[in-house]
């Protein structure tokens, strides 16, 4: 904000003045009326309501002290815009969020024992490497004194931690005598590799401990409601007899919790829960309702195809029905994967080749031609199922490019100029197209079905690495705002080649041409501690840039970041799909699963696991065989990943 | 070998061809001995023998071939070299790593099938890349266009899933468009954190799996053989009654198999067998001899101090007794704390000051006085007995120290000149001390503990990543020797600047001072391996160096290292911490322990589990409590760890 007095300047001022005293206000209003609707009691007692009040006053407070400074031509910090993150940490909807930042909190006391060792770790070694090259008159490559000052050491010694400035560190040493290289791989792998493991170990560990015991609470609070729910629901058939709960009153309760449940998928849950025929279940079987619930079968009626009862003589045809399988034959997917690398290859040719740029509409054809194909032959009901990804994802890949193509086309043939942008996202969707190849390959499906089945969890750690890198990017904002500028290519400004500050003047980081990494707006600092998280160069940035035209002690605020963002969170996403892929490795079902697998088996209909419906044979001879039933395996694992991965429990 | 014709040259090739041959002719005397020793059709039986025929019929092909070249003046490649570390895994001693490459093999189908995909996903980003960025002219820092072509950019994305050429690959797109960025941002993601954690997950799995099913037969191996040695020693105590061993013959096996085992110990492990008091014990009971022997138990006999039986009066007095107290009490632990964090200032402070030189001399004898002490207080054999590390490692640093200290100071009045490499010695020891003040912390003492107790397997994991290293420095020994020199530091060759090689100057491996990084010998290949296992700047090693020397095709080496090294081999290795780490949080001890355990207990004995024996106070005055117990905990995960480890079971 050096542009006070300007015009512009303060009309942009009071623009985002006036947005956040408009957020200030529906959050307080959201409270407000939230208090008003739950009990006094409650409400003061939770304390998620008493933070909201805290940052929100907070928030006030800030924004008079801002403006007033401001209306007086003094400078501000606005420091409140570190807490509004934990506004989104505390709404009821962050529920997700705040579990995962309760289980890091309550596994930072381990982790912290583990890195006061580590810490430790690096001052011995700093010492001895003091001790053993301080004194040798050795040089770094620009002629400063090498392994000289204790502070100097401990950190290259951190940032050697994270492997940025290897082998660099080490040149010196290891040019003027063979034997301290032993020093350098002694400490990466004590430091590097088995600290940076036992971190992941217990960050794994303590995590994984704290929100199994989540789990459990919530298991249990399940249990309760449930119990709670068979007093209300229950009768006493005889005199003496254990109470129990009638199918009339259970159909009427799972009528009313799940009224899209079909009548043939009720039926069954009724008969593996009351496994008897005795018309009546008692506790223990009613207790099991939310879990028998909770497993998901995916009933796929064999409907007569539209076209079928549209124009039967037509659909029945003898070239229809041989139509119908050539396209369910396995040749035909083949046909299909090689026409899909052929068309990789000529997307890696030229597009500027006439040739290549009218094959586009032939591949376009042929992919629109096996969607047709396939609706004719499948139940389009079917084929666009909730569970069919890879349907979906073709279809929706496909029209997008078609349209796409044709509004390119049409803009070039009218305008003789083609939009980039158009262009850029005709080509992205040509590529991702090609992806679909691997669902043809069993093993590939397995590894991409295990990674699209943990996206949801990596969604919700996705918001938990926004709050951290929010947070960052605040506090960077406030430190390093306008020290480093970017200047367009085009621009001839002198300025440009140290990023206009002087101070750059010369140094590595105007020379690699990082004048873009800076803190002067959010998306900037975003990006900045995306390439900060990949850790790679940070000690370049960090020494030749910030700290150059700010402070040597800037580096604070990069190691906090990479000990808070490297070590702490970027281990419990590494954990996460540890755990993702074990689960896959080693899944049980549960014992409920196992008997309704074995009620549906006695009743003749075929189960399926995994089932990719695209490839289902629609036996239709079989008149039995009107379900068949795809289960969602739930093990004490998949429960552990269902929490973080927002799927709730009917509680 | 450029130097043929020379004498020196020639006497050189003469020994080392000398060396290889002698030990050839050991190995193939090893064999034919073996050979002899062992029935003829086991010999042929087993791929060991078979294997190390081969390589050294090989290697001696190989020699005759490059001696006939080398005598006509052709060039000759030793390829063979590459085959010597399979000799030494496949010689009877190299059980472990056997077993450890075994697990590798069997492993690599599944991390294959993922690696596919990873290589597919890089593919598709490539093309994604190719199109969207190689038409809009941009360049790199250098003024080379930028990702125009395909092969370039597949291996630059590569690199970027090391992260080794983060942030620099993205700044001409970025600098271009704000959008581009995120491209990068979702590589990252996909590649190097998803699928870098789903190979950790792949490998860890697939390694432990293998690995149980080895321990599995090991243990299946030890119940045969136990059930054999049964039926060698079971008698039929009564007509029709089960056969049994009586404790006669128990008694004699145990002492022929374990000649070391105490009495007592005996005797406890027969009451755990013979639970009943039967004098006999049947085949189950038998069968859990091997496991019983395996449980360690360390007694604790409170043996009188020898000063006591030498003369009882002086170290029975009142003031022997007050120091024994005092040395026993926490507070001397304390006070010698705070003396090594005391030092650890001094150490950091300039030791040219004489007041400071001298000091070392008052550490050094507090040091020796506190070994004494805690000599005087505790029976020796005790304070050195096989479990105490820490006091094994006091004492052998600071004699050590005293040496070296000694050592130095007299060379030093002798001669006034002070050796270099004495002083180093001296320094690290010093430091080295200070590593016992975390022994203190509890807290730090179960981390250092679980590290201590996985060190034999880190030193298999030594052997294995030695014979992969091997053979990597041999074939880069073959390509790139002597294509890059190293010049002293005090050489004015203007060919220092260029690491005498034309090609390099002005590349950034030159300015960079990299040119000791080459694989002119063994020593300097390892330490370059080393640097290429850290990954970081192997981009930089790669291009700007042995990519310019010899030819563009060279990355393959690098990139094939890093395929095979990093993402197989050292993510065994951090499967490997994690796992003794979730051990160390989730033992359960086995029956057998409880039960030996419920004995001691039941015997009235005190059992402590890890009491470290620095820190037991013996009490004398409890008669009964001449044995202090301490359990070593045996799980199946412990079983598992113990393979790797090189702990043997009594088969």
């Amino acid at each position: 904000w050096k542009c006070y007095g300007h015009v512009l300047c303060y009309v942009v001022f009071q623009a985002t003045m006036l947005v956040e005293i408009l957020c200030l206000l529906i959050f307080t209003i959201r409270v407000i009326h939230y208090a008003k609707v739950i009990l006094r009691d409650k409400f003061w007692k939770d304390p998620k309501n008493i933070c909201i009040i805290v940052i929100l006053t907070l928030t006030l407070v800030d924004m008079i002290i801002y403006g007033a400074l401001k209306a007086a031509n003094y400078y501000g910090v606005r420091w409140s815009r570190v807490l509004r993150p934990l506004l989104l940490v505390n709404v009821t909807e962050g529920r997700q969020l705040r579990r995962a930042f309760r289980s890091i909190r309550n596994a930072l006391p381990q982790i912290f024992y583990v890195f006061l060792l580590f810490m430790f770790s690096i001052l011995i070694f700093a010492l001895m490497a003091l001790k053993l090259l301080g004194k040798r008159g050795l040089t770094n490559i620009n002629g400063t004194p090498y392994f000289t000052s204790y502070l100097e050491i401990m950190f290259d010694l951190y940032v050697l931690v994270t492997t940025a400035n290897s082998p660099d560190v080490m040149m010196p040493a290891y040019n003027a005598n063979f034997f301290f290289a032993v020093f350098f791989i002694v400490y990466i792998l004590i430091n590097t590799y088995i600290f940076m493991s036992v971190f992941l170990a217990v960050v794994y560990n303590n995590y994984k401990k704290y929100l199994k015991e989540e789990v459990r609470q919530l298991v249990r609070a399940k249990r309760h409601k449930m119990v709670r729910a068979f007093g209300v629901l229950q009768e006493q058939r005889e005199e003496g007899g254990e109470p129990v709960v009638t199918q009339a009153s259970w159909n009427q309760l799972v009528r009313l919790v799940q009224p899209n449940l079909s009548n043939a998928h009720r039926e069954l849950l009724w008969s593996v829960s009351d496994d008897k025929n005795q018309g009546a279940i008692g506790k223990v079987a009613f207790v099991q309702l939310a879990d028998l619930l909770n497993i998901e079968i995916i009933t796929i009626k064999s409907r007569p195809h539209p076209l079928q009862s549209l124009c039967p003589s037509l659909y029945q045809s003898a070239p229809s029905k041989l139509l119908c399988q050539l396209v369910q034959h396995r040749a035909f997917v083949m046909v299909y994967d090689l026409i899909i690398l052929v068309n990789a290859v000529f997307i890696g040719l030229d597009e500027e080749n006439p040739m290549i740029a009218n094959s586009e509409w032939v591949f376009l054809a042929l992919y629109i031609l096996e969607i047709l194909l396939k609706l004719y032959v499948f139940e389009p009901r079917v084929f666009f199922s909730k569970h069919s990804f890879w349907n979906w994802f073709d279809t929706v890949i496909v029209i997008s490019a078609l349209i796409a193509t044709i509004v390119n086309s049409v803009m070039k043939s009218s305008s003789h100029f083609s939009s980039r942008q158009i262009l850029d996202i005709v080509f992205i969707l040509r590529v991702l197209r090609l992806i679909r190849v691997v669902d043809s390959i069993k093993r590939f499906r397995t590894i991409i079905n295990t990674l699209i089945r943990i996206g949801p969890a990596i969604l919700t750690f996705g918001q938990l690495i926004i709050v951290v890198y929010y947070i960052f990017a605040m506090v960077g904002m406030e430190l390093f705002k306008g020290k480093v500028t970017f200047y367009e290519q085009s621009s001839t400004d002198p300025a440009k080649a140290y990023c206009g500050n002087p101070l750059l003047n010369g140094t590595d980081f105007a020379k690699l041409n990082y004048c873009k990494n800076n803190f002067n707006d959010v998306v900037s600092s975003f990006i900045l501690l995306v390439e900060l998280t990949v850790v790679n160069q940070w000690h370049d940035i960090l020494y030749s840039g910030f700290a150059t035209v700010t402070h040597i002690s800037a580096r604070i605020f990069f190691v906090l970041f990479h000990v808070i963002v490297v070590i702490v969170i970027l281990n419990i996403f590494v954990a996460f799909v540890l755990e993702a892929f074990f689960v896959e490795y080693s899944v049980d079902k549960s014992d409920l699963q196992t008997s309704l697998e074995r009620k549906i088996e006695e009743l003749e209909l075929a189960v399926a696991q995994y089932v990719t419906l695209q490839r289902v044979v629609h036996t239709s001879s079989s008149s039995l065989a009107d379900l068949t039933l795809n289960f969602k395996i739930t093990s004490q694992h998949f429960l552990l990943l269902c929490v973080i991965a927002n799927c709730y429990y009917i509680l």
